[in-house]
């Protein structure tokens, strides 16, 4: 229990509890147990919080594990891995099926990868998920509305979603029927929902002000999943730079303030003013035509902005890098994903900006033509 | 015809060639006739320029007509539109069914508008749409997909897209049977394609450098749908500020750049550095669900930037602005649109980044609550 | 007269009356007459502006002359030149003595120079001198204080300051006695003081609003000298890339605000938000010391800036510079002059911010060195 | 000792070694004793570094010590002070010439004071000194031109330089005679010198890249005098927020650098990219004229930027502010100190700009004038 004014710090550990390690195989990646996932902290209750308010959260400071070197992820080092289709898979994953990894050293605020050489930029820390608690309805419309999509395509791979999951469930102080009902009725917490959750919005960074709907009495704020850095779209799934570590709150409330605001669903939130400042970019353009075969969505945001990816993955394989590196690199570093133009049918157009300041050569095009090198390789399976 | 090295400014109508009038009444928005749309300036050859080249087109300087005061869009004034859904509708189409209009007063770099009092803010200036010729192949793969998609819903209002339309189709100097194929066959321009097109990308200001695929001999450049402002996703259709200007290029050519760059659809390009400096944000966040219905969407990131919209409209109407005010100023004002998180099943997660120095009283969240002041209203049908 | 509220444009000669030519000599820069400089527009009168007001001025728009090619500077091209020491001199004169020029061509917001090849940047456009009319108790001050400085080493060259010139003075509307003693009275524009003047702050760009002291009924407006870029500190006296150009202006005012704000002698300002973004930047530090005489001054940060200058100079030969080019360059280019630090006895520390964009090659200190190319000269007397 | 490319940790003392107490009085900044200040961390050796060389120092990150709550400046708090004109004095010491105090709390990488209601900050966190170890033919250069300066008014208040102090000086492991010649020749780290020193640049943040010049083998580098923030200048000595902590650095050397680069004196250094982002300043001008005297300073940027600082500090007592907190206000914030303008014979013209966006109040001007409330007061000496 902490009281609306109080500065307090919560650690955390990595999401998958250190299942990954500082190595230069993906098998641990392809093997991953998802189960228990996300690791959470919490939950925080907050005096006075009642449904209805919403939950003020700064975000005073945010980091990896204070040691200098050490073994688990967030100890001077963090990791991106790509999900094998069979195990969840990524935003690319029919182009890249199998799973692979890159290893990430921390200088400071700064990271680069063995993995990726010719690349070094500064982290945008964030956590990936936060939120506060949902009420007993909401949480039923969670579970039924999930529970028709997936019904859609219940055999799909990946699934469409994912149901309650008994196993490896945690249920607190919970005993006895209790703690078996909370195993078999919990959300699982991979997507951001109204209360939060999994936003994976990299600009929830140092500085940054939530404000969350508080769904039940003590708003009961928990989270995890810290980031030393991710870009937009997050799109190797397990794309961010993923890390144990601190995070330090500032929490206040806004007595009635989803009616006040009219905040009837999502967080609102104010970013904080110490990204890395970048100037230039090269930009990828994506619509949402899939030019494999020729096929046309409707406005489909999705749709383009995969297109971006892979004419960004496409751009960057003239360099030297494998497919799999850029893939890495695009779910990792500080690029900005953009919805360009959402109406002028039947074509979206979303936007990848991709700061040319990370790389220690020069990216942008010229007459001369891209120089390629021998760039390595990610971390691959055995 | 151009050379490669050459400078040259074109000179562009607003691009619905002045139906809509600097008044109060979205009369002319309902009753636009878009079958003329855009109006584009062009084609300009650019010699040497062959299938598999790079045009390389820099964006020297844009701006409105330049008289002090006038009559027409761009002289010293522009408007945003909400089209209504039986003509073309726009991003909340089901939320905002009717026609809408703000009329934009410029000041120098800056936009204020009667109709939305208590916002001043920089536009950045852009073009809407420019993109080369394609080739005759490339053409008849848009025609074909197009329609295809058309055909699953043929009776859909507003339509999934748009045939070519031979009422009122410029054939430039074709005459004859020619002239009557290019009537048949030529694409209507607005979505954006491989060839650029109406990319609606509001990053496409006053030193941006632009890289297009050529599709024929002589790539044949044209374009228009001059913006003083945008805001990302341009979401209620018309929803830029719209303007007749002038544009400047610098055109160059990477010979064989397709091949050399991995460029195989869409361009990619380099915006420039003067866009206005915002530093503080209310952002609003959206996932995949209809909260209305509670149904659940897979990854879609349309419905999450609608829902993050919607968030935004009923927190700015909080504040004393209509929805339709609201729904006109996110389309018009310097707006990010952020694809945040992708792969979180089965919720996607974007954001929308609103810059709070864009009003003139404070637009963030308080102990104390928002002050509702009348803001008057837009322009609407009578 | 214009009245607050008002919008209006003002069109300026460059300052010297177009003495400098679109060539490769710089014995124009060598013979230019500066007697009757600087050119200006004015005086406005403001309705109802009355000592002791604020005249809140804001730069709507500001540009070369809208020509696309022509003869006068501003017409699509600007010149920066050092001033020969005999003749005016410049901050380096002692160690740069004579006259030198660059001639720069505009293409859109974008300078680049024939006589410093590898370079290009967008400039700040700014009017260097702007500002109200002083009232007959203010302008005898400044005669006397600047004749009290004048008199300390009246042989100087070059002079400590400038008295009053009646040869070319332009006294308006006046005739008779009244216009000999205008002639004899009137301040030289060439510093700044209690009115605005020649400020020569580059970040008076477009979308600034400038709060003026008024000292004599009406305001009275007036200036010129309108810059399409310059380095801070405009260190080669005439160093700023000079043209002819317009200015488009809103006035208002704040009644009382000298007393209500505690303005007593100079305007107060705040910047635009256009200002071309550079984010990386290879910096310089000078202190208040002579070294080659080791010489220490008390806290002298002009002599700390001179020696920031001096290093940056030293650094940029090394790429193939001359030194020069290296001085007309800092002159012309967005680079910031920081006080740095002021009261570590007895040193002054200066830096000096030179953003790395600039260049098309890689200025930053390398393991290898620099790879110095021969980069031409300046234009020089002949 | 360490080896180029290695990364490691320093701890700083706070520069008076605690002498400074988190409380309400400013009796101990009136007291403080200075013989022994500052403390340093250091010296470290760099294998193979020889005089000619540049040391490559990266600043990986920095900040407090990582306590949360404590008694030494750094353990979540730090203060700014004024120091007395008997005891050292400021930049503004003629017109506050007692002492001063305020203290801030740290919140993440945000400031407040109670000293200072109404403003919130985020810090820039800089080392003010570090450098290399100075030859012996350098310290004795020093020594020699500091004195000559000292000897031109040996009995001024406060003094022009201060000579190697015996008392209380540190001499590591030597001892005896040896010892002795280090207290009686070692200079005072009070200024910025050709090996660095204490610079007071507060761009020198995580991220940055400083080029030191190596004069001795192994470079030596020693330092401290860790700042949470400052504002350009230092204005009033000990106006940085001060405090211990600690600061990770990357070393490199570049072989032969000095005159690769020509670098003849003073350090070079690239900032880094996470400087906080502010867009809406406040600005202040000042001019070489002493205006309560009228008399005027030959391009003289000390007294113009003193002038701004006069007028800043006039502004923001028209908003309830006493001159003593704002004084220590433009000390600590991240203000930027700008040489404007210096050639306009006779008038050096600086400007200061100061970001809006810190206070949580509208400081900009308006027509109906500043609302002044009371504010309290800063720590005083009783």
């Amino acid at each position: 229990m902490v009281r609306p004014g109080d500065e307090f710090r919560v650690e955390c550990r990595e999401w998958t509890d250190a299942q990954i390690g500082n190595n230069d195989s993906a098998n641990d990646v392809r093997d991953v147990d998802l189960k228990a996932c996300h690791m959470l902290s919490g939950p925080i209750g907050v005096e006075g919080a009642e449904p209805g308010d919403l939950l003020v959260v700064d975000i005073l400071d945010l980091g990896p594990v204070p040691q200098q070197v050490g073994d688990a992820p967030g100890e001077a080092w963090g990791y991106t891995g790509v999900f094998a289709k069979a195990n969840g898979g990524g935003f690319l994953t029919d182009y890249f099926p199998d799973a692979y990894k890159a290893i990430w050293d921390f200088h400071g605020q700064v990271a680069t990868s063995r993995h990726l050489p010719g690349v070094r930029f500064t982290g945008i820390t964030h956590p990936g998920l936060f939120g506060t608690a949902p009420s007993k309805e909401l949480l039923q419309r969670w579970n039924r509305r999930e529970q028709a999509l997936i019904d859609t395509d219940p055999d799909r791979i990946p699934p469409l979603g994912l149901t309650p999951e008994p196993d490896q469930a945690l249920a607190g102080q919970a005993t006895g029927s209790d703690a078996e009902r909370v195993a078999q009725e919990g959300a699982r917490t991979v997507p951001a929902r109204e209360n939060g959750g999994n936003h994976d919005i990299k600009n929830f960074t140092r500085g940054s002000r939530v404000f969350y709907p508080v769904h039940v009495a003590d708003a009961k704020l928990s989270g995890g999943d810290l980031h030393f850095s991710q870009g937009d779209g997050e799109i190797t799934f397990c794309g961010a730079i993923e890390m144990g570590g601190y995070i330090d709150f500032h929490v206040d409330l806004i007595k009635g303030g989803m009616e006040k605001y009219g905040v009837t669903t999502n967080p609102v939130f104010m970013p904080g003013n110490v990204e890395p400042r970048y100037s230039d970019f090269i930009s990828f353009i994506g619509i949402s035509v899939d030019h494999d075969t020729d096929t046309n969505y409707y406005l489909d945001a999705t749709v383009a902005y995969r297109r971006a990816c892979l004419n960004a993955v496409e751009y960057l394989k003239r360099f030297g890098y494998t497919g799999q590196q850029a893939y890495l690199l695009l779910g990792a570093a500080p690029i900005e994903g953009r919805i360009s133009g959402i109406v002028d049918i039947p074509n979206a157009c979303c936007s990848l900006y991709l700061p040319t300041g990370i790389f220690d050569f020069d990216v942008r095009p010229t007459a001369e033509g891209p120089k390629a090198t021998d760039r390595g390789q990610c971390a691959v399976t055995t």
